[in-house]
């Protein structure tokens, strides 16, 4: 019945359209449920172990919420460096073998590239990947592309700008490489040093995509009907002066929000540190508090779905 | 129905009589349940973000037991340093939006003033102050005045003796104030550095009560009807000649109890080191402990009265 | 009907072998129910709080497990060094009798020997010991003893050989005091510098067992029934060329496997640091992660029996 029973989720490189089209359509069974009910018992049968390597009180909320919402039981391992076993030198094999016995599904993150992948070679219940270094963050990447659709409708057809660190946003890549799968115009808004990596753009360009760079927000603004905003850091730049000079070209000010369409979406993966002014909280184009939300369905979605569980 | 659904519970300004005594009625309730079921699921429907800025175990965990026995579900929050995106830069405001989009209702600790009032501002959701700094921790001071009116059967006509630290105090500072909505004679009793300040004296006599200032427990001892007691820091002395002087003044011992009254009670926000010898656990008017349990009553009256659910 | 009821779990002095076959029968039934449904209602009347001075997270996960699994709340304080009431300077015993007022139920673990009784003595709730220093650790030897009995269908007549540190395994003595009730051969296979001490070793001479000693796992592995393995660390020589000399003695090998019988267990506590080879993980033979999981049994059938529920 559902196609992940069973199953990881490591990479958003295991999803087609289908597959999305599964889990978003669950997601929405979430959202009405928790709008109608607040919790339900669908997951009552099931404890989740939550690891978390690297601390992220945001990610680990919403999958703690997203599994208390349905019901079902947490083992929250939040504590970062205080893992006993871990400090006593146990492998990632060891310590996942472990937490199975406890639980039915492992979430987890951890700072290295390929922990979930080993991970989930050692553990027999399905291990969800909730970010693992430079590497992959699949969920992040559904929240956001589930974001796009529930706030325009569709996918196809859009023009989405990805606008601030292209570079090292991790986010920007995971979701760049699930609208690569979908017939969508792209638009990378960047310092010069922190375009999106060659692989990632020759990706986009063999998948058929209209895409395009630029510098400036104010090249793309009128014709978005997605900006993705993420932070352009101080601390990417040996030059402050080049900082100083482009910093204004990747903060979305009021100003900048008049010249875009009227029906269009702002998103960004938070924490904000100033790059959207908060005055536009209150445009109801501001997607992003809306976007958190919508992690949480998700997180529900992917719960339900690996542990075999149907509405 | 329940006056404070969808409010905040920022201060004991908010509480007038009616609304106190309709926290009081709800609390008993919910004592009633927990006596004869142990847990309901009359906040089945809900999920509890609690985000802790500043450690408090006892503050935490009184909270988490309160939702847990309504069934509830919780998100705790409560490393301190380790909330990422905080350590990232995020505004107080942004977490809260955050965290509402998770949860149906917020409880913070902060440790600076003004900081709940700020974070309900920010928040849909209501958010219930468990301690912002030097500011209110009104929780406290309503299972304060519960567990006064819960053991003697009244509050006005006491005698009610405050004693130790009374200048810093948050705690005699929020008790002060809800009891000034009272028919109550106060007594104040510190070394002359930790006097009541002058504000809060002046707004008990403002309010018409009966108020006297000592040094000595001996004075008040034998006409109290409540004994709050609070640690006298050693700390606060820069000449601790004059602390070894009066600590004793401010230790209860057995010789005080025996010039106590047969029906009074000795109260204590604790933790405690030293102020009240361990001997006197055992005498029927430590009511120290039972406040403490009281404090996991009205905690459940506020969150089942803020998100509207009646027994 | 429980023997348990309203009892603390703080040694394993405490156990018989009638208690031990209640606590077994019952972890039976806890492994039938999570098999079947996963999770029960039996102790959704009851909070349970976790309060754990050292990190330990295989620990507290079994036991926050084990309470989920029967559907009661948890409290869990796992912080360390964040408890603040304690780094203010609280007793133990105020600590246990404030938790006290907010849960039926207390599991503990403290770095110094003798705090569980300590505890116990303040509190009126059950108080369970999840390992205190050098103390004890009684529901760890059980679940070890559980462990065989459902491997090998017996205790009786078993060889059993404890491999490694025997002088400071906590693990070890335990649970070598809780086999000196059974009529089981002994052998303790160790380093001359970590033998097990001489009043352990006179104790189970006193109680008849056949017991003997030896420094090589080749003369015992053979005959044993139950590899009992733990960790030889390297800081415990002041020597390193006797360490490198005497190492390989206690690692656990295929060349070894191949030798031993075709119907035996190989039991760890965990964590291992390359007490045994990895490769043995698929041996039918090896116990320690079943070991883990029994860990949770044992848990919930102590759980349900000190809180007076039956299946």
């Amino acid at each position: 019945m559902t196609i992940l029973k069973g199953q990881d989720v490591l990479s958003v490189a295991q999803f087609d359209k289908a597959l999305i089209g599964d889990v978003f359509g669950r997601a929405r069974q979430m959202r009405q449920m928790v709008e109608t009910e607040g919790r339900s018992d669908l997951l009552k049968p099931f404890v989740l172990a939550l690891i978390f390597y690297e601390p992220s009180t945001r990610t680990a909320s919403s999958f703690i919420a997203a599994m208390q919402r349905l019901g079902g039981g947490v083992i929250p391992i939040t504590g970062g460096v205080q893992f006993s076993s871990v400090s006593k030198g146990e492998t990632l094999g060891d310590t996942m073998r472990v937490l199975e016995q406890y639980a039915d599904v492992i979430v987890m993150r951890h700072p290295e590239k390929g922990a979930a992948e080993q991970a989930a070679a050692a553990a027999t219940v399905p291990v969800i990947n909730a970010g693992d270094g430079v590497g992959e963050h699949p969920t992040q990447a559904l929240l956001d592309l589930f974001t796009i659709e529930e706030e325009l409708g569709r996918i196809d057809g859009l023009n989405v700008a990805m606008i601030g660190d292209l570079r090292f946003g991790r986010t920007v890549h995971s979701l760049t490489r699930l609208l690569s799968l979908y017939d969508v115009n792209l638009r990378f808004v960047s310092p010069e040093i922190l375009r999106l990596p060659l692989t990632l753009m020759n990706g986009v360009r063999d998948a058929g995509l209209n895409v395009r760079e630029c510098h400036d927000v104010a090249e793309v603004i009128a014709s978005a009907d997605v900006l993705y905003v993420t932070r352009v850091q101080k601390e990417r730049f040996s030059d402050l002066a080049q900082y100083d000079e482009v910093k204004n070209y990747y903060r979305i000010t009021p100003d900048l929000m008049a010249q875009a369409q009227e029906k269009m979406i702002v998103m960004h993966p938070l924490p904000r540190v100033g790059e959207i002014e908060p005055t536009i909280d209150s445009d109801p184009r501001a997607a992003y508090f809306r976007q958190v939300r919508n992690g949480m369905f998700i997180r529900m979605s992917l719960l339900a779905s690996v542990l075999g569980a149907t509405v």
